[in-house]
């Protein structure tokens, strides 16, 4: 079978896996106050160009959007996000959780534009509605779809407007700062953002995220935050020893590369073919609408997707690729599709 | 420098790091509906002899306790736990932070009585007080000591008596079923309680504690629950993988055997040596007192907690032997403390 | 100065404040365990024929919402509402506040329809998502229309078919069940729903909203809920006396028609001026659009809330009649808006 | 019946009726923002010296502690009380329903001390706790002890050293304010503390608790959470007019001295009786021991609290005084405590 399910279907990059076997029987004090933690910081630190920030390395993105959120604003303050965004539909309401409401803005590329915060601000007048204060963004988004340098500075300019906090979700922004689209550098999601993600978790690593908080007044005592919601992990130095072997040669953008190239190989094979894509995506999330007749046949021969019914005749399914994705399974799927639709 | 700071220092048992690394690159569905996790969870219910049980796998052991806790109670109900029990004092409040108490009753050894469950109850008199409803032990405690049969089974029927749950932080449940003083098998923890932790963190395993449910009542919907609180593994097939190993053969006893080794020979030896113990532990977590010229030089020599001073003169100091432990680095550590206070 | 500003601009109706006095220096147990509170329930009970119910008297609608929603609901459940709902706007994320998500669907005129609720559970699939489980509707709603019997049957049905709890918000309950389109009665109310408010504070009391429960699962520990939202008057008995006042002679209904009956020939009369309205309410909220040149000179002889901008030209504005509104006041604004626009 | 169950068992004091009655049909904006509710706060500004503070006006005292202290605190920062205090035992967790654990400090008389503090402070070392962030004390304390100045002054300094947070509940403020031991004035406690609320409900008014805030930082924002919590009065000016009432001509202090010189009569004769006193209470809270046969017969003519049994033969009562006891009360009680001991 082939595998275009998710870009979490593997384990760890071998050189990721190599440097855990390596340091497995190091000792080291627990709960993230390590050396080695402590080295995978300072790199990150290094290549963002920003030596004041702080960075948490935390397990799961969700565990990381649901605690940087709600260590960041009081218990009135509320979240504009976009209606497809990560935290708006599947995180099972987790920042609902910890008590603060989303402001869902309609989108249709996932995208938030200025007008949304525009419109999410100017609707909250008073103390009998929640008080806007942070925008959260995903780069990429959930379709695929990416962020433009000049777009980011837009929101920032609008959230300094408002006063509103400025939040990345990172969880794919490798993806994102490595496609053939994209105009920006992790340094530019540095000086625009208050604070962002790292994913690792769909880039290359066993699990991880690291949370990246520039803004002064947002870092205190968020290990306090960290360990209240059980996410200290007591072998703290596996995060710093996954994140040292991801930013010690820019492996982290290296592996990104590949999963982006092997999505394009994979998007203009499927338009050569003649099929249709319901998302014009930058990274390696591809949308496309299968005849039902193809769905039936290759579902049997390739893991993927089947997202509904895109009309009575044809599926929308997803394929994505990983940073494991070998050009051989991209070069087989297109050849599936070609022949299953003769 | 030796170390006998904790049982979560090292990376993984070799068995464990092993199967990581031979599943690496296989292709699983993510967030634990994988077919190793389904394995590891059949290991689990056969092992404990209840087929009908429900085995959750969750990365900390704060995250267990306070997934698990808020998952059973209503907004209004209450824990009973002892003030040394890890939810009173050591994970920043995450039982509060889901909106419930934690009724803490004082106890030197870490141990909960029926007498504090009875006290606890009975001063909880109508709505103006929050409900008791859940039952919070930890076995072993975190003092190192250990519940019996008759203990457990009394705990039983006063929580029978006043409707209350039944839940066991098992963070170190293969270390106190293990050791000498023992006279339960996990067969049971399973029968006696209404759900319960399987610590693997500080037994073997790089991150992990299953969390095992026998009350049908408390069920349902709980990957909700794991989901909103960001515990959801989306690799989750690296738990199933872990847990596989641990109880495949029983490793995950033999392991902990062997720390209660460990723990035996450094307990014995200290008291050979005149030092005095601060409590009687049955596991391996050793309080000791320690004059303040020994503990000044050997904490150069030797990584271990110091508690806080014991009195003037001595400070009270914590060693922990782990799965790792080899039996070299005890015998050392004694001839340290042989030499230092001669 | 005129006054339709809203519904809750006096203070209580004389019999309700003559009880008050009456009973001012009588000595009752507090926290509402007192007779006159016992008599109110049972009243209430009587009246909507379900002696079996539970009836709680709470002092706010914010608090009512929150409170009996967060003891229905299990952490990650959520509530499906309109957009324009009480609860999805004008509570300060009351609801989120307690951890639950809203499901905001989309309406234009306030009515919840079970096309919306379908779509709303089809799309939640599995535990990355929230799990719906409570309809919240208000009737009257926020712009003043109603439902109908067979509309509130349909979604009962839609309910049952989802495993949904059916709430209703109650706080101009009185102006829907006496407006001319109704075909209900409070007894249907009951019936149908599994829990619902009856709102005093904008029908004739001080202070106050009657939260009924039907749905005898819903029912266990009201109280301990209440109590910990701080919602539990130490003088109890005021609300008792109140309801009891409002439920005597069916003072509550009285009252409503009387502010009905202004509505109706505030509204007639202002489509006989020719004037339009924004929407077609059945009670006392009345949006109509008003040329800017009226708004200017209106708005000194006469308060009212100027919602928003209409277009360029009008502004819409919001005229709410009351208990206490006295048909010459209607009559004056009527000649004014005549006057004015002339 | 005689009654000395509590201080809220009657309605309000005739001049906060008169001046409800009076402005009953005034017609006034919501929420608060009137006029009247206006002047009350401007009152209290006056007569605590502090024009720069903060007033609100709240309807019960749990909810009064738990949106201040909710509202002062980020997530993970706890309260230091003691294990007698109003928050920790008879508000139904309402603290810990906000997410934020109390620190509870063993005391036999309600006080706090510094010693108290410094060793709740010591204990909580790091992130793997909760951070102490607030001290609650009540004024008087619920055994009816009352704090100094130099006491009061002490905590301070106390709080200062440790970045701390002083917030004092005074539910019963007048009563400490008012009685024979007391060496403060309402200026001092509003010097000395951050914020203290000033009870109402115990002290003549139908409900209503004032929240002062003095420290500028704890201000920002507080209707928010007061509206998010239900506590936001649709007629808000009912808390205005009340406590424009109170703080008109001291009517406040003047009722609590009453209330105050009743309990000194009881005190004394009860001890002249040859009673035993449980505490040595400054106000209006007088805890006895009653032999059993004296209760039996007391208990069928006056309605008082029957604590708990003292011990075999004789049982500990509460009698409570207040605003509304006539003097003629308090003599028929001695005179039955006389009568039936013989």
């Amino acid at each position: 079978m082939l595998y275009f399910m998710n870009d979490y279907s593997e384990g760890a990059h071998e050189k990721v896996l190599n440097a855990l076997a390596k340091t497995n029987m190091e000792q080291h004090v627990g709960y993230g106050v390590d050396d080695i933690t402590y080295e995978a910081a300072q790199l990150i630190k290094n290549r963002i160009n920003k030596p004041d920030s702080d960075v948490h390395f935390l397990v799961t993105g969700t565990q990381t959007n649901a605690i940087a959120i709600a260590h960041f604003l009081r218990p009135y303050e509320a979240v504009i996000a976009t209606d497809l965004g990560h935290i708006s539909v599947h995180e099972t309401g987790a920042i609902e959780a910890t008590g603060h409401k989303i402001i869902e803005m309609e989108s249709k590329d996932g995208l938030l534009t200025t007008e949304m915060i525009d419109a999410a601000v100017s609707k909250h007048a008073d103390e009998h509605w929640v008080l806007p204060k942070l925008v959260y963004l995903s780069n990429a988004t959930e379709t695929g779809t990416i962020y433009t340098k000049s777009m980011l500075e837009d929101i920032r300019k609008t959230c300094d407007k408002y006063g509103l906090y400025l939040y990345l979700d990172g969880a794919r922004l490798a993806n994102a700062l490595t496609c053939k689209d994209n105009d920006m550098t992790i340094e530019d999601i540095a000086d625009i953002t208050d604070a962002f993600s790292i994913g690792g978790t769909k880039n290359g690593i066993l699990f991880g995220e690291a949370l990246v908080i520039t803004n002064s007044q947002l870092k205190g005592n968020m290990r306090f935050s960290i360990k209240q919601r059980g996410a200290l992990l007591a072998k703290g130095r596996l995060l710093g020893v996954q994140f040292k072997a991801l930013f010690e040669d820019d492996l982290y953008f290296e592996i990104a590369k590949h999963t982006n190239e092997m999505a394009t190989i994979l998007k203009n094979g499927i338009l050569e073919l003649g099929y249709e894509l319901v998302t014009n995506p930058s990274t390696n999330l591809i949308f496309t609408v299968l005849p039902n007749s193809v769905h039936r046949k290759l579902s049997k021969l390739c893991y993927y997707e089947a997202e509904h019914p895109f009309d009575e005749n044809n599926m929308e399914a997803r394929f994505v690729t990983s940073w494991a994705t070998p050009k051989e399974d991209v070069l087989e799927l297109l050849r599936l599709l070609k022949e299953l639709n003769e």
